[in-house]
């Protein structure tokens, strides 16, 4: 590497040491008849050159991802036509094509307002202490297997549950399943903290006072002083166990519950009109990109992944990858910005960090940790701290909060397919040992090659789930007898 | 737009102006029992988050391009196998499969040395002024015209030429005609100099030694006086007219003659090593690009081009656009990275200043300036500059470059593949109107825009100019009934 560090200029016989020798020997060249136009220099892309301007590459990068995103849009159009049709998405989301009039996913998502009630009953009971502790905190577990078992064994059992219905019930349950654990968890400090409060009620009542009056005093010559005083009428403890309040809570873009959230004063009205127009205008692309680009790419890869053909897989896998990723990329827009801020708008709720900058992820931990807010902080604030103040250790800390985020992957994928595999888990739990060897890559060889480690894994890792649930969900429904013929064809 | 300017946190009920009024109201949400973790923010996708950082989104677009291109590579394998056949290279460069033992392009490379030779004599003459002015300056102008036909008629009348044998001879004339031009203009100062300095030659030499004597006296404490010693012995015009400084210059990468070059002290035996690997690995890439990629895909769109089938003419364009741009940004690394600094190092010659950072480039004026330096640097000293000088506008002189340089695209095409069709001219001379596009759509849109049409005219102007070429190659050499014949497949 010695002879990197040594330039051009350095090395010619006339430029050596002195700056002013360089200027001479140019003053007498700039003399002579023959107009010299070459000085010593090196090129920009000799390393002694210190150029390092590369942003034009940039610019080439997403210009010819744009131009091979065309050609396969162009390609893809000559080879299957126009495969985009709306009005099987309506007879699949309706279910109509597999159980005609019956409503079985419709039927589910009613009866979920009874454990709701049930959770709410408890509660009131506990706050009152008509309910002694022990059984109420039962009935809630009771209620909460219940309501997480429930969708499993319906849908395994009965008939007449389209894909997407059963898709849209497991989310649902999922989501009312974290939402009523932080519900019962809340209300359940706001009980202890009312019990040690007992005893010494009166002074904390007073210092209360103080502290409010102390304020007042501060700010009263303040306009904003009114803002305060509303401010100050914070909902206490039992107070809220009203259904008005959780069915608030059940709404709202949060699953971690508390008795005062922070809420907006109105609504915008061009700021809720745009999230409307992008989540029916981003619905219709993710289905046009699953119709077009996603069914015929996993129908193609089924037989190369039945035959362990390698090569071909691999092209289908890979072929797959790129669609599949949009329609994720899409997809988080819609539901995380576009879903989540409309929700938060028309019910007034202030806090709209559903997501980090996780595009900027360094290692897989970053990711997991940025890009579903709400479930983050759930898992922070319901799971993993109340263990380690309960005294276990950081590592099976994490180690719980992944094994039910891979629990309910698993759940969301495999009741409604009914293919009880274990590949999302897998993929799920898989991501503990990819953190550790993405961490140790970001260490090894810096922030970049860590980043495109994730996004490697996010690339890749789904369309290789969605093949094999995709093989499995054929060989369970048609059996393998159908994978011959294919293969013989 | 009013609604972006306010966030969320000024819309909040309790934050609305004093920022104490928020710390104290975060304060007293921190005493409640019931942990909140909620504020007011803004999602980092609204305006009003201020959040910009989307780097990771750069390493996002490179991994995407890589997976895709990783497809390509797979599909390309699966559908063709590998095409790459080494031995068909070297019957084509050698020209044997045409000509049996006649090697017609070594024959022309060979003449070369006659019009070199003739170009000294007549200097030589013009020098001691054996030869009249008018009469040297006819012969340069004959020799000059000769060189450049030469091979234009030898080729089209004579067989046996093999394409790259063909391309090879009008490359070698073309950058012939170019030096002697240089040489031929640079001599010509030199004599006019001489000519104007023959008055008062006495006052001239005084004033030279007297700079020459200052500045040993400002350096005679330096060590390096001695470099500057043999540095001022500078080559002076009659003396250069000799043949070893001639195929020096000839050798040497540059376009511009210079008596005195600026030198290197040794040759760096590392750097040399690398650029001799960089040439023998990158001409393999290039040949396994043409064979495995672009040769199918020119084949493929023979039929569309010639039936006006748009759809899929423009797919075989984009699919050709790919790996034509990255055989010509090796092509391009190879050439002027790795060759001219081979040649350089080689020659000890100090100034390798090829080619600049064309890839920032904004527009198509700054593309053409940057890419190819050493034609850029003759076109600005030899044509432009006189011209400018003899009393032209600089849009003329602009208009002149850009005719020289169309010719010259044209000549290195048309001629090896003896259809004299205009479609290289035709493409060089659409740069000017282009270049105002582009300026407009820079100063409109910003730079970003710029570089995003220059990249776009480089990556689809070239495929375009080539499946053209390959059509009316076609359609000469086999008649318009072969085209017919393939349509009726």
């Amino acid at each position: 590497m010695s002879e990197h560090g040594e330039g051009i200029r350095r090395r010619t016989k006339s430029v050596t040491r002195a700056e002013d020798i360089q200027a001479e020997e140019q003053k007498i060249r700039k003399k002579q008849p023959d107009k010299p136009c070459h000085k010593p220099r090196d090129s920009l892309f000799s390393w002694n050159s210190g150029f390092n301007d590369f942003t034009g590459f940039i610019n080439w990068a997403f210009l010819l991802l744009s131009i091979g995103g065309l050609r396969l849009f162009l390609e893809n159009f000559l080879k299957y036509g126009i495969r985009i049709d709306p009005l099987q998405w309506f007879y699949i989301l309706t279910g109509q094509d597999d159980s005609g009039d019956e409503h079985p996913s419709l039927v589910l998502i009613l009866y979920s307002c009874v454990p709701i009630v049930l959770c709410l009953l408890t509660e009131k009971g506990l706050a009152v202490e008509i309910v002694p502790n022990m059984t109420g905190m039962t009935i809630h577990i009771i209620n909460l297997l219940v309501l997480i078992l429930l969708p499993m064994v319906v849908i395994h059992v009965k008939d007449g549950f389209s894909l997407v219905g059963a898709s849209f019930v497991t989310t649902l349950y999922s989501v009312l399943f974290l939402k009523l654990w932080s519900y019962v968890q809340v209300n359940m400090w706001c009980r202890m903290a009312r019990q040690n409060a007992k005893g010494n009620l009166r002074r904390q009542s007073l210092s209360y006072s103080n502290l409010k009056s102390n304020k007042v005093n501060l700010h009263d010559d303040d306009s904003s002083t009114e803002d305060l005083k509303e401010h100050k009428k914070l909902i206490q403890y039992p107070d809220n166990l009203t259904l008005k309040d959780l069915y608030y809570f059940l709404c709202v873009p949060t699953l971690c519950y508390e008795l005062n959230f922070p809420k907006t004063e109105r609504i915008r009205k061009r700021f809720l009109i745009k999230r409307i127009f992008e989540v029916l205008i981003g619905v219709q692309i993710i289905f046009c990109v699953i119709q077009q680009y996603m069914i015929p790419s996993v129908k193609n890869s089924l037989i190369p992944f039945s035959n362990m053909d390698y090569t071909l897989a691999t092209e289908r896998l890979l072929k797959l990858a790129i669609p599949n990723h949009l329609a994720w990329l899409c997809m988080f827009y819609i539901m995380f910005h576009s879903w989540l801020n409309l929700l938060g708008e028309i019910l007034h709720f202030a806090d709209r960090s559903f997501y980090g900058d996780w595009w900027n992820a360094n290692n897989i931990d970053s990711f997991w940790r940025n890009w579903n807010l709400p479930v983050h902080r759930w898992a922070l604030r319901h799971l993993y701290l109340p263990m380690i103040e309960m005294g276990y250790s950081k590592s099976v800390g994490s180690l719980a909060v992944f094994f039910i985020s891979a629990f309910f992957h698993e759940y969301m994928v495999s009741v409604p397919l009914k293919t009880y595999k274990i590949w999302a888990f897998m993929g799920m739990m898989g991501q503990v040992p990819l953190s550790y060897i993405s961490k140790s890559v970001e260490r090894a060889y810096g922030r970049r090659f860590g980043n495109l480690v994730f996004w490697s894994s996010i690339i890749l890792g789904q369309p290789l789930c969605i093949m094999m649930y995709y093989h499995d969900y054929i060989v369970v429904r048609y059996g393998e007898s159908l994978l011959e013929d294919y293969a013989h064809v």
